[in-house]
């Protein structure tokens, strides 16, 4: 059995609405720590046992949640443990910065760039670019039902970006007026589909429409190791609006051939030319 | 200038939120009926004329309101307007009930059918499929932000036709479990696209990529003789959330290579090979 106080900072994690992959990677981080301040020997071993079943069932569509439970060895030594928990989330804050660096250049002056609900990876090359001294004009979704997309337009806001908030559903009509397109990933699988809230395959596919070019950010602990796209699991979260069930698959899957490249710490990725 | 009981009509039809083109159309030939009974002679050509302008600056994107301005002829005689009048909401009402007829046919044993917002007219095709005894099942989105498919949801719920209500962004991953899409226009320009609610552009792009045939449902006033996509003049309705002005252009312009064809009480209209 998991501690009471790592079982509530997994439930927290289950009930987070806004924040998205990254912010969930860091919490388990956290909880991983914890755990080595409560455990230690067999006990902890079984707890790490527990915990690669547990931390990728917070949410499976998660990849950074598979791979923070197999980035964290199963051990008696709680010093091993914290060691490995921190250096995670050191090496999630510089695939950040570094993802902020290489995407940041993809901005042209006046560039026009779309995206889809909340990246802090996404937000991050906006930073940059914003730090470069570049100009640059964002619209972005508000991202229904949690509008996710009103937390960026605050985050756009305070960076004094000039941004333009439409719904979800004019996500065809902004993109033909777009320059680039920029998203972030909780999921990219073995076979190079991204997989991101709900809308992004939209997006992906009316730039492709229009020419375009979709970009992903994704820290690569965000690139699952074994999942093909056929296997995702997507996480759902119904909801009732003025008395029907409305239902709610948090994310979709964007085929390989849509995306121009994977903006990771390590460089952009780029689907093989046969696609 | 135009009598009070005919200007808080057109008030009341640009202050609408939630019925299409076809209620438009209803509520204008019933504004003619009006003007019918309280004007005679010159006074009534004057207004007339200025009908000419001022129904279809009701709402611009839509054809049913131009093409009602156009069937209805300058005249001095009442009779003659309230005739042509009558006639407009005659023959609209006979070309639903064909397009419920011809439509239905396209429905196949089991059919899982995806739309987008509310139209009458595929409402219609819903009607006349069950009553033909069809079993089909329909996708439909609520439609945000006036949430227009909860009162479709409404309509299903009333027919005894299974349905699920989805948000608009998950349009695509549901294209992919959908066998044919129907839905409504507002606008067949003279090029062949189709201006219906925004998103629906989304729903073509996502059935084109997943070969589900994507049927448009549109009485024969909804094609403009005149217009060409480029044309089509968009009604925006900003709205705000959580301090933020939300964009809100009402529709979106699909090509005609994404339409399979336009059922219209006529018969279907097919693109030509060659797109």
């Amino acid at each position: 059995m998991l501690p009471d106080e790592v079982r509530s900072i997994l439930e927290e994690m289950r009930a987070e609405r806004i924040r998205g992959a990254g912010w969930l990677a860091m919490r388990g981080a956290e909880a991983y720590m914890i755990l080595a301040g409560l455990l230690e020997g067999d006990e902890l071993k079984n707890a790490l046992r527990e915990m690669r079943t547990e931390v990728p069932a917070v949410n499976r569509t998660m990849a950074s949640l598979y791979n923070l439970s197999r980035f964290i060895p199963i051990t008696g030594n709680p010093e091993v443990v914290r060691t490995k928990a921190e250096e995670f989330v050191r090496l999630a804050g510089e695939a950040k910065r570094e993802i902020g660096n290489i995407g940041s250049e993809l901005i042209d002056e006046n560039e026009v760039i779309i995206t889809h609900s909340f990246s802090s990876a996404v937000l991050e090359i906006f930073k940059a670019a914003k730090r470069k001294g570049k100009h640059f004009r964002v619209v972005l979704t508000e991202s229904a039902p949690d509008y996710e997309g009103i937390a960026l337009a605050r985050e756009l806001d305070s960076l004094g970006v000039p941004f333009e908030v439409i719904t979800d559903a004019q996500l065809g009509l902004f993109a033909r007026k777009a320059t680039l397109a920029l998203v972030g990933a909780d999921n990219v699988t073995r076979d190079g589909a991204v997989v991101n809230k709900a809308g992004t395959y939209l997006l992906a596919l009316a730039c492709h429409d229009n020419g375009v070019p979709f970009y992903v950010a994704a820290e690569s602990f965000k690139l699952h190791p074994g999942l093909t796209s056929e296997e995702v699991e997507i996480v759902e979260r119904p909801y009732m609006r003025q008395g029907y069930r409305v239902r709610n698959l948090l994310f979709d899957v964007t085929p390989w051939r849509y995306v121009r490249g994977v903006i990771t710490e390590f460089g952009i990725l780029v689907p093989p030319k046969e696609i």
